[in-house]
């Protein structure tokens, strides 16, 4: 498994993995009657932002984008998001996408990475980050609504870097 | 003093007030390179969300947007900015723009407002929020740089309507 920049060639795979996970609405406050291009436009980041993908072979396992989370006096914080191949989840995808995503953040000389709505019941999301020190700094109460478990909380998580 | 929507003959006095406030770099994580045609997309909302300016006669003091924070399952949650002229504050135009944002999204059926990034040195408008129930649910450290006091944490602010 590799990691590399987003190529437009990537586009026919990713544009799944994204259906399938906005469509679910268990994770991603996205629009699930989003189209494929809105979902063009959201994921696939400009410079200095960046969108990459998890290769075997010719095959994309998950994709990640990263970029800065606010601008001016917030620039100096960036902000990452991950998906994952329904079918390859629990495989260490999502490890080496957040892994990647935080040495680009650090190398690029962000003070810190800031996910914004981590949905509470994604405990393989929380649990992952923070394995990686990535803190819940609070959580915004039923700002999600799961459907199987209805309204449920918005973690706001952080790290320094 | 009277809170109307947004009309076009007001944007020459509303830039002014966006222009100061970026400017200031104190209070909104916004470029302070925004060029005047970059504040008017980013400020000037379509429906569902909606623009407000409070008046005195002819004269433009304060504005505010106001719409739905994130998409899908996260759509009944409500955010809302404000602006106020540097030589009206104080004088209650805040309060008055925020008790409108609040009825506003309390009219449309939403569940909560939420403020994603109230700087904790902004005391003015973290006292306004929570004299009208808006709770502080999270801090993220040192998440905007302040001119005058350095790097300087963004409240997540949340109430439930």
């Amino acid at each position: 498994m590799q990691i590399r920049e987003f190529a437009d060639v990537d586009w026919p795979q990713v544009w799944p993995i994204i259906h399938e996970v906005v469509q679910a609405q268990e994770t991603f406050p996205y629009d699930p009657m989003m189209t494929e291009g809105q979902a063009r436009d959201i994921w696939i980041e400009s410079p200095p932002g960046l969108t990459v993908v998890a290769v075997n072979g010719d095959r994309v396992l998950g994709t990640a984008k990263m970029g800065t989370n606010r601008s001016g006096p917030g620039s100096h914080v960036s902000t990452a998001s991950f998906m994952v191949a329904a079918d390859a989840r629990g495989g260490g995808i999502g490890t080496a996408l957040l892994r990647f995503a935080l040495d680009w953040a650090r190398e690029r000389g962000f003070a810190g990475m800031q996910f914004n709505a981590v949905v509470e019941t994604n405990h393989s999301a929380v649990n992952l980050y923070e394995r990686y020190g990535v803190s819940v700094v609070g959580t915004v109460p039923g700002a999600f609504i799961h459907p199987a478990h209805g309204r449920v909380g918005l973690h706001i998580m952080y790290r320094e870097l």
